[in-house]
């Protein structure tokens, strides 16, 4: 009666998923899984009581004990895989983002439609995360008004080696520019990215912090603070400033310490330790919509904008100038803009 | 593979745990349930795929189709429940009490010991709250020095027309006093109950608030104001005092709203609000013991202690006295008081 | 047109004074000085223009060019000095205590009110601190219910050498003493004290921490936490309980610091940090008084009950037991219990 | 032996200055008022002991009884009279803004510096905040390394009828554009004003909110929200972000409420609330400078920038571009960068 997934691609991120289904989460297993080192597929195979591997992610897609599929392959894969399971006709929950390009994108969103049926869900955790939700419904009861601005901050401890040139926006502003279509509920159409005096932490080829601008479709203004290298933790904030009073995140840890003349909340060390509920749900909530046969979550369509923001936050950096955001007119089967408040959420 | 769980009792709680384990936790299936109340437990199996209905909680214990057994049921009929389960050799989940009675509870502790492992968990929720985690942590590294005091308050907004009497000890407290001998790492000796003035917005024969002073048995104070009308929402604090500085709850909620001239955090409304994550983690972990082999969380022994307090409690709210809290020695079997600490925790 | 401020003790405590009166207040100059250590006296002058020594404290009070007094001298020395100011008619301020014995505040009392005027105010600084004066006007405008309980802790970093015995209750809890009868609005009737654990960090001889307990004459109960050895900081609490919510004094500071993986607001380091802008609106508001021709602020009752009820105190350190505050009915001409909270505030 | 001080103009704002010299700061006596109205100022006098009326600003400036004069009359005024104390060789303090043009300023600059001494002070009552000179000692003490960016809001609840066009610039941005002068200890050298969604809130002609960018003069990024409607309340924001961590104005009030599932700090009402102590703080170190001999805070140079980048940035909200501040270069007499900060502070 479970859901049986098979996982594409089990690195750091596949691992954590399968973890989750198998650990955590109610109504799945992993059936089978895929990845281009297929050493390191046998090996996760064999921790998981009665998967198989497959030679590759098309064979895995096709297999008829696969009930749904989850990709967290390398980027530019997600395009092959994701089609593969619409092909298919198979669920598919594909990490971010989506595809790398905006044409990748598209070629899914019109395979999508073709079939006729929402399929796929894409990794943005952040909708699942309880207190991103509180702000999602404070805003949709209207007590405060009509959203103005967004005040966000995205501070992370350090980054891996690897992490450079527009990776600020591709891995990390990526999640701001969803979360704020989500909140606002509408789409972004400009962007400019300023680049504040470097801080001598980050290595010479990374302009690190930045502040990107991001203007919502009915003039709202959000702005963005990435810091990928300060040093004090890793702090996510966001204040949306309303006509009547704002909603923020909040500061406060589950234990507060007095100790040496401080009164301390604690900061979270990295991302896996602030958005641990937020991926449980993610993942909780996928299986339940497969089991439900109703795709939920964000979708192909919050893929392709998502990608179409930051292709235009990275031309901004690049010329300094403010960029219009390029995008397809929303099809009506991806709904009206009120539909990117499916996920629903509160407590 | 799963772990096939049976369920003594589906009314409101045994529900809520059926949900979990149906919906929320992975590795379980629920497969039996029974009822003193026969045509609720029908209704509650034809909504379970796959699970039976049986006329007793004996026999549910019996099937060999039941790995494990929860038991939701009547506190009086705890002892019952849980000696089959022992006498069958199957882990058992017990809601709190363990049982109404001291002399209950000393039959349970024999029986396992006699059986030779540990089969029982009690439902104390509040050491699988991530926040009374990170606290128990904080306190066992060691750098806030000895704990001196602990400061708590436990509130309500209300209380169902039943509640009266000694539950403000047994149904409330009752938390706070496992509590503090998990984060003290010792038995309570002693205890007072004060009478404030009461409030005019509870029924005439609740004595509301109670202020329970208890003695650990190393001289540490710990003061819990009970409070269950106090209007305003469902407040859990606690603080503990230690020589270099102190640890407490947070009071942060995940928003902030700013609003009429107030900057606020939101108080739950009520307890499953507050504690969803720690009964999750509580039926998880239990779960997880069970396929592992090894039980974990609170012992029989915790169920039992608690028993022994509430009863020294409700001495002294008749009496105005202090009294002791009458117990028989540790069993070696339940390890040293150090064993207390074996659920685990972190953030 | 200055009030003409004559001080009577030099010491720590008296040059506080001194620098407010003359740098920080408006309205007043001193003009004339004494100290039991002429020389302490005379150098003090010296930095004042035009204030002259006085041998005696008693020269001081009568001198015609001295309008007004303020008594910063050795506890014992007060009664003296007060009975000294009341024969001459002249507005006192005294340090508290007002006097170490209720015989000694009883004849100060009757002084007064045999020469039917106000002329005395003690010097309860915290009445006279931001805070605590929302706290008083948000339990007087009503919306919470009457209060129930209270629950205080007094911490202190550390103490001198000189401190012993019962100087948790005379020299710390009296602040307490003081603050809960002025929240409440009513006299404190009986109290207890007791012992938790010690800290390894006070000296042998000393008791740290305390927890002082109250009875108020309506029924209410507050809970004190004496720590005047707890290493963190210099850090007052206190929570107000209402039938429909409480009040309680911020734990915010002015800034807010986010480093090494906490967010922390700062604890102050002693008493002169946190109460600095109650001694000033308590000295300008004498000092206002005596210019107005009306006494304010706390009177020589509150002074009198206070060391009634810290003589309780140190009656239940001493035997374990509950102990009654014994205290003289209170004279009509310091009016009904409402006339404790003559001292306006307001934010 | 106190200063003796001339005030100009009486309306609301000298009448809250004549209300400090006289009621609350120790060491001044105000001995004359002048006002443009002179029934107005007529009608102060009478309120005063010992004050006099003059017709002009321009007598009460060489009058022989007058030390020091503060000016508090309309913006356009301010160079007449800051000139003639100079002439005068009498410390003058001026409200901001010293003066509303670039070239008035630059005047009051050139005959200050021929008369060869400092004798101005600009009423930037900021810099006296507790909160921002925490904020200030916390950055100079190094230990969150270099600030890089800064991120204010500057919300009120509402403004008068007559509070249109640029005012939100001149009148409200003008205590960031000082305050993170100050806090940066360097000159801003561009600014961008953003035009987010209007409110509804506002009256037709004036664009509510705006955001305001600067950048400094090492590349540090400063972003200020501007919201004049905003309901909820009077509420300044400012935090400095360095390479290791930040520094921020705290968000807590004095007391706490917990009320109807809120846990709720105090926004305060207007900026009389939020900034009382700072114009006490602001009057008493004038007076203190001017008894000193020594003039301190805000320097005319100060007054100049401020004056010169709110230029840039009414050109900018204009033009919608980046505009370059337009400032000569900063006289040695009025010391290196570092001499900005001679404010002192502490907490």
């Amino acid at each position: 009666m479970s859901v049986r997934v098979g996982v594409i691609g089990v690195g750091n991120i596949g691992q954590d998923h399968i973890r989750r289904l198998t650990r955590k989460v109610a109504g799945a297993q992993v059936v089978a899984v895929s990845d281009v080192d297929a050493s390191r597929a046998e090996a996760m195979a064999q921790r998981i009581p009665g998967a198989s591997v497959f030679p590759t992610g098309q064979g895995l897609i096709r297999a008829d004990e696969v009930d749904a599929v989850l990709v967290a392959s390398w980027g530019p894969t997600h395009e092959e895989y994701v089609l593969a399971a619409i092909e298919a006709n198979k669920p598919v929950f594909c990490e971010k983002p989506l595809a790398p390009t905006t044409d990748e994108c598209l070629r899914i969103l019109d395979a999508e439609m073709a079939r006729g049926r929402r399929l796929v869900q894409v990794g943005f955790n952040r909708r699942y995360d309880p207190a991103y939700r509180q702000m999602k419904s404070t805003l949709a009861d209207g007590t405060l008004g009509p959203p103005l601005m967004a005040h966000c901050a995205h501070r992370n401890p350090s980054v891996p080696p690897h992490y450079v040139g527009g990776m600020p926006i591709t891995d990390t502003a990526i999640h701001e520019i969803d979360i704020v279509r989500w909140l606002f509920d509408q789409e972004i159409t400009a962007t400019r990215v300023l680049k504040p005096r470097r801080t001598s932490r980050a290595k010479a080829e990374l302009q690190d912090p930045l502040i990107v601008l991001m203007e919502m479709a009915d003039g709202a203004l959000v702005d963005v603070e990435v810091f990928v290298t300060l040093a004090y933790g890793y702090d996510i904030r966001c204040e949306v400033v309303c006509e009547l009073g704002t909603v923020a995140l909040g500061d406060g840890s589950p234990i507060v310490l007095r100790k040496d003349n401080l009164r301390s909340d604690r900061v979270p060390t990295d991302f896996q330790e602030r958005f641990a509920q937020s991926y449980e749900n993610e993942v909780q909530e996928w299986v339940d919509s497969v089991a439900g046969g109703e795709a939920s979550g964000p979708s192909a369509w919050d893929g392709y904008a998502a990608t179409a923001v930051a292709d235009a936050c990275l031309a901004a950096l690049d010329s300094g100038e403010r960029v219009r955001v390029e995008m397809r007119e929303r099809p009506a089967s991806y709904g009206p803009a009120a539909a990117l408040a499916a996920v629903g959420g509160g407590r």
